[in-house]
């Protein structure tokens, strides 16, 4: 008889650890279940701002594989379908299908499974504060989220207010820019981009208040004012603004709870605690992977939960080539990210300083200003590259950039470096490319560096 | 008493020498005296064709440093002065001043060094074809070319004929295109780019035939018809090309005469044998670097003479190092470079597939298709990855990009990750950003690896 799989959530890690675990398994061998709350398998959150600013006009194209798709590869998928309970000793999962519609006949459903997937992702997080269900109040994760936002712009509304200034946050701010609306963001932070160093935030925050964006810094949000049930203005200690519509960017939780009952360990972080392999610490049969899960940070070893879809997708299909019989196991994580706001590029990879002094590390930082391209070529924006090193060895333990077009990408250099453990003498003396259109003759990560390796 | 360094040759090896042995001695302990025989330092040469092509309007933006911030760090420069004789013996330099305008009275002097840098660069290759001495035919190496050119174009020219498909014919046909011209490329080599595999290279020349280049393939250049004086038409085997201007792109040769006549050792590749601290073998205080040496290849350790203004700079600056009294050693080319065509942007880095086999590797390679954004985000150009890795070891060899703006200088991951030696599987687990107006989820280079990995 054939194993089963069953996977609770169906985007980027489950449908990861889907895929692969099918790659290595046949449907003979291996039946695999996916149980989806929602309506969508396998879409980009990331692109649910481009999708509301414009860039991207269908949901469709959001859409990375259909379940017509896993239906070939015999992954079954069952939408609508929530998991309410998992019973680890029993290895069953008990699923409630509102509709119907995943297939169970009636509205509770038990499940036998011989491995379990837990990948329930995260939940935006929510201030403690009134007015935060009224009407005009948005998350920005799912596709239903997005085709709301959709709606409530085709309302001609004049004013946004985005909560928070991280990814999500920014990524908001420029969609309403770019569909015309007044943009106001408030965040209880003193600077946007809180994974970055201070004065690296203040280049990004310069960059927003220069394309316009009104950006309330060390306000922590006090209320939504409502009336007749639509949100009208977002209310901090220092003021209140006026908003047509309102965006949750606070950053997320992961949503480990149902992982919690059924008695699987819970990290520091709150994710769920998982071993290298993405095996639950006490059940060998019990996987968790994705934003509900506690990684680890590569260089200090320490427990981190980061929400970012390449994790995500790693992590899924670290388990599903576990799963599928292949040894696998997940190196870490550095929280390598890139985000943009208008032409402001962001980029970020390995430790904050914030981070490497909590971690104990001595570290010194080197900041340099540079350009883009050739200075004397067209269009060679700025950008200011950030390295952290460690006192005594050298060592690379993080980078940060924020810049003009073309700069925020030169992160993944960095991220290299710094995984493959390269101090920032060894890392000045790589053979980097050059021509006028794409760097001046040192591009600025190797002058950071070089700058670094010259104390 | 002072030492006195002499350099022979004002541009990237050269003046990159000056300026770090000044900052490790001051000049009250070493006089720095550079023999130049044209009339600028420090300039790009590599921006010499978007000078042509009018991104760049003056000359002056090709200058990283003028002679007056030389002189400032009491940095002697001697224009219009040619090295006629190295002894190295009685170590003393013979130069020529044409015009006297070195500060030498007199048309001759002899100049005596305690160190000696040969900086002499390089020579663009001439065919042994008659007609390449007329007018109408520029080489693209000095200002003074560049300046020719520009002049060439004001008489309103309809049609240039490009001599070669490396990096400057590459750029120079685009400068054309930007400028109106109707442009052929003729080329000995079946294909552009002959630093590429051939599959990479064919895509380089759709890419340069959609945008309306004439590319002749597979035709050395016979002849250039002139007609008073003037060059008329570039004649191959296969045809006659009329030209109103000929380009000569054919790549170049170490300019190592000099130091051969000195007695100085000379490479298979012909140029100057140095050690990695940039001496000479055989004379401990002469020195040379740049497009005149030969190096070394970081991943087979064989002789190369690769002309690249990052390579010349790293040189001269080792070299400075050294002569400032501090121990510096030059780590191995990889010989990574980016360039484009129109959209069409190239990256290279390490050995590709001849190179791996020459040097006796079992390699295999791997290409991805992939595109430079997520693929629904705008203008998500298309691009490819190749990579070479040995067969043994899956250690990384080689990287080739070819592909849409913002894809080529991702050959800089490749190019770090191939320097710290990391095996496909490692470095396809590294953290790399994502964001969708930026990569895939998976970035190309990764999906590359990736597939490399999982054979």
């Amino acid at each position: 008889m054939s194993d089963r799989l069953v996977i609770i959530g169906g985007n980027a890690a489950g449908m990861s650890c889907a895929a692969q675990a099918r790659r290595l398994r046949e449907p003979g061998d291996l039946e695999i279940v996916v149980v989806e709350a929602g309506q969508f398998t396998s879409y980009s959150n990331c692109g649910i701002p481009y999708w509301v600013g414009g860039e991207v006009e269908d949901a469709e194209a959001l859409i990375a594989r259909t379940p017509a798709a896993f239906a070939e590869q015999d992954i079954q998928i069952r939408f609508g379908t929530r998991a309410q309970r998992i019973d680890v000793e029993a290895a069953t999962v008990t699923v409630r299908s509102d509709d119907g519609s995943g297939g169970i006949h009636g509205q509770s459903a038990t499940l036998d499974f011989d491995q379990l997937l837990v990948a329930t992702g995260a939940t935006p997080l929510r201030p403690p504060v009134e007015g935060l269900d009224a009407d005009g109040v948005f998350g920005v994760q799912t596709i239903p989220d997005g085709e709301a936002i959709r709606k409530a712009l085709e309302k001609d509304p004049k004013r946004a207010v985005v909560l928070g200034g991280g990814y999500i946050g920014l990524e908001m701010a420029e969609a309403f820019v770019n569909r015309g609306l007044s943009v106001t963001v408030v965040l209880a932070d003193p600077l946007p981009m809180s994974s970055l160093d201070e004065d690296m935030g203040e280049r990004v925050c310069a960059a927003m208040t220069a394309m316009g964006i009104d950006v309330r810094t060390g306000e922590p949000v006090r209320g939504i004012d409502v009336e007749g049930g639509l949100a009208r203005a977002v209310v901090t200690d220092a003021g209140s603004y006026p908003a047509d519509l309102v965006v949750l960017g606070l950053g997320v939780r992961p949503n480990s709870d149902l992982a919690a009952d059924a008695g699987l360990r819970i990290g520091t972080t709150k994710g769920i605690e998982v071993d290298d392999t993405m095996r639950t610490l006490s059940h060998e049969s019990v996987y968790a992977a994705g934003d509900c899960i506690q990684t680890r940070n590569r260089i200090t070893g320490r427990p981190v939960a980061i929400a970012l879809g390449t994790h995500a997708n790693r992590q899924g299909r670290i388990a599903g080539t576990n799963i599928g019989g292949r040894p696998a196991r997940f190196e870490g994580v550095l929280g390598t990210a890139v985000t943009k706001v208008g032409d402001c590029e962001i980029g970020r990879t390995g430790l904050s300083t914030r981070e490497a002094e909590e971690a104990g590390f001595s570290i010194e930082t080197t900041v340099v200003e540079s350009t883009v391209k050739a200075g004397y070529y067209p269009k060679a924006g700025k950008l200011a590259v950030k390295l952290l090193t460690e006192k005594q060895t050298q060592r690379m333990l993080g980078g940060q950039i924020v810049g003009g077009p073309g700069s925020a990408k030169r992160i993944d250099v960095l991220a290299t470096a710094i995984w493959a453990q390269l101090t920032a003498a060894e890392f000045a003396a790589v053979d980097i490319s050059y021509a006028p259109p794409f760097s001046p003759t040192f591009d600025a990560v190797v002058l950071a560096a070089r700058k670094a390796a010259g104390r």
